[in-house]
């Protein structure tokens, strides 16, 4: 059987923070034990009497462990290409609420980018990278260092709806110099279908000059070695924006002012807010009739409770496919942030 | 040994809803299963060696079992007299992420509220009575009718912070003919301390005429034997609302334009983002200085995408605590809600 030494040694944390894949080949129970067990062996088609609950822990574990190791070939099978066994990519799972979803009765894309962030905070604090504030390690921390978003890229395949288990699986991978790039996917808990990939381009930023920073070598030998040496989830084209103008744009959504619930603990609007934001300015008739599948935000500028904001969005007329720009300003004119989404008639088949 | 019977036989269900305690003596370990245990354990100073995690299922059930006991007897010191045992009582459990905090590192009041409704319907699901939409029995279903919120009444002794695990418990009372009460406590799952107790009062609408309607029969019986012959959890003259003029607020905040994702399955602004924008005109300062600790809503007007609304405030004079009068209005008047919120000074002790 496998040891369990490896979740005792996380204590607490390990039962915030979901899964963690360690580097040795101890196994750490999924967080939602028996029940999920449950729902994990219908999903693989094992037949399962009722009574398989009331047998030994032992056997209950070795079940899991078979299961993870299936978990592993069918997520390999998927997009993985192997994973990685030694603590550098990290899931979490989580069921949908109600709250998550948005007049579609689907989870909405901010719920997405939510759990999206909260899975890269969590992969920090397992690593014992999480300072304080939102991400910062402990040698950025020491310098006055934050994170900045500078670009974030999502693709969903498929949205989850109430009371879905999905599973977040999260890395790191080099993105020149001065960037770090994390990736995520969402797979579905029960047969591991993706869900989601996304990807995002971060920087650090001095907290007190707000200027951005070039990484101390003592970040540097912080981060360097949780990367994982794999080719970006995302094609980098695919994500690059056209020059856009403003006075070329076609709808305009005028004084969106941030409210308090949209600051974050570093009293900024967070990221999440902005897409929301952007797509304010899209027709209802079009929000009503179509569903986004395809999201690229630019981060220009931070905004705060007395920003007021303009959204402005366009309609791509050289593709086939239903796609948007967006620009995000404030009434002075400075991009807060530029944007991209891709549509499809709701009802369709992904 | 505890049958895990029921387990069984809520399926999938089960996985999700948390848990539910069955009208049987089967005992349905919580939704974290062995990581809970281990914060379990230690939040009742068992005392458990780091090979707990490998006896056998039997062993670690009747350990849970013997938990699940002792939570009851530390819960009824608290607050509810006696723990039922009918399946009356519904509860489920949730960690806080980091984006259910405001700028003050703690869960907002919005958070709290969300997972009050989120565990109710999980409530209404776990006795066979959610049909559609948000909440509406079988019965009322075939009549076309929806709850609707009345009133909702929050008292938070101790906001949780980031990756808290808290438990959510809810029943319902009755509340005169045409009215049913959902009532709430939330507790850290850890010491069974209780950091916030909730009431409300719903009524029926009929979905297409969007009148209130008196309780057919069918949904009496189908409701009435879920109550639980018990006390309201707060005082009622504690919730009750004073006139309120509008020419006598103090603080004004207008063109509140609800956004695209303030609206739930109804296409409504979801009762929660009514307090988010009745905050809005309290001014920065004492926001930022002040910490709510009391919220009462009275909703009187669905409101949807086309409204644009205004938020007025003003501070009772007359009484020793900070205490504000809140009205939401639409800009032609109609009052959209009315509410009162206490406060305490930050960093106070509760």
């Amino acid at each position: 059987m496998a040891s369990t030494g490896s979740t005792m040694m996380l204590g607490r944390e390990a039962n915030c923070l979901g899964t963690l894949r360690m580097k040795s080949k101890a196994f750490s129970p999924p967080s939602r034990g028996f029940l999920l067990l449950q729902a994990n062996l219908r999903a693989t088609s094992m037949k399962v009497s009722q009574t398989t609950l009331n047998v030994a822990g032992e056997k209950q574990l070795k079940l899991l462990d078979r299961r993870e190791k299936e978990h592993d070939m069918v997520a390999d099978a998927f997009v993985l290409g192997k994973v990685e066994k030694d603590g550098r990519i990290f899931s979490q799972n989580y069921t949908i609420r109600s709250y998550d979803m948005g007049p579609n009765h689907k989870a909405t894309i901010q719920t997405l980018m939510n759990l999206l962030q909260e899975t890269a905070l969590n992969h920090f604090k397992s690593m014992g990278l999480l300072k304080d504030g939102l991400g910062s390690t402990p040698e950025m921390s020491a310098r006055n260092l934050i994170w900045i978003l500078s670009k974030i890229h999502v693709v969903v395949d498929r949205y989850p709806t109430w009371n879905d288990d999905i599973r977040v699986e999260t890395w790191f991978i080099p993105c020149g110099r001065n960037f770090m790039a994390i990736e995520w996917i969402i797979c579905d808990s029960k047969n591991g279908e993706i869900l989601t990939r996304a990807s995002s381009k971060f920087m650090m930023m001095n907290k007190e000059t707000r200027k951005l920073s070039e990484w101390p070598v003592e970040v540097r030998r912080e981060i360097e070695p949780q990367y994982i040496d794999r080719l970006p989830l995302l094609d980098k084209d695919s994500s690059r924006l056209p020059k856009l103008n403003h006075s070329e744009m076609e709808y305009l959504r005028t004084d969106l002012i941030p409210r308090r619930n949209d600051l974050d603990i570093n009293q900024h609007v967070n990221n999440v807010k902005y897409v929301a934001m952007m797509l304010e300015s899209v027709p209802i008739s079009f929000l009503e009739s179509h569903e986004v599948y395809d999201v690229t935000v630019e981060y220009r500028r931070e905004c705060g409770m007395n920003d007021v904001l303009r959204s402005l969005t366009s309609f791509c007329h050289e593709t086939n496919i239903d796609q948007c720009f967006h620009l995000l300003h404030s009434e002075c004119g400075a991009v807060v942030a530029r944007g991209r989404t891709k549509w499809m008639p709701k009802h369709a088949k992904n």
